[in-house]
């Protein structure tokens, strides 16, 4: 398989709440795009199972995340990379797109 | 680990051949930004090893290769998902940059 998808034409935004994308599935990575609306908040989460994420944003700041109130600036070309059991988020400041790609999928 | 990396500082051409800088490596994916200047190939190959990966164009434009000479309009925003054994290769039309994730590694 060769397939060709665009972020360009997932650029979608919902001031209710963030929107969800999915770019691709498989065994081997799932990859998301999400876009969050200025002031949206995708919520500190993780799950309990190996593997990490990125999540790397394509426009817009905001911040990362993380565990005890953690908050690292985030704009775009900025890359997080963490475990799929550490806890992570993402808080927009501007409208904010993100590209979350996970290894394995869970 | 939580760990931020910047694609803003990686953002080097180099005239004489493609720029690779390696943004992440671990059991789960590697990730992989190339930096090609206008008219730079990246040739066409494949590795006999499972796996899938994706090539993001993050900005310039240019094609994504394939066997027998395919080659896809490539720009910002593009998401090209292939196997790890199929052949695949990018010609720069314009300085290019793209953000490869190899998942798993090999």
């Amino acid at each position: 398989m060769m397939e060709k998808k665009s972020l360009a034409e997932t650029r979608i935004f919902d001031s209710r709440s963030m929107k969800k994308v999915l770019m691709h599935d498989s065994p081997w990575f799932r990859i998301l795009n999400f876009n969050l609306s200025a002031g949206q908040v995708f919520p500190v989460h993780s799950h309990d199972t190996e593997g990490q994420l990125s999540i790397q944003v394509l426009e817009g700041t905001g911040e990362f995340l993380g565990k005890d109130d953690q908050a690292i600036p985030a704009q775009a070309g900025d890359l997080l990379l963490c475990d799929i059991s550490e806890p992570h988020g993402v808080r927009a400041h501007t409208d904010l797109r993100i590209l979350v790609t996970i290894a394995p999928p869970f």
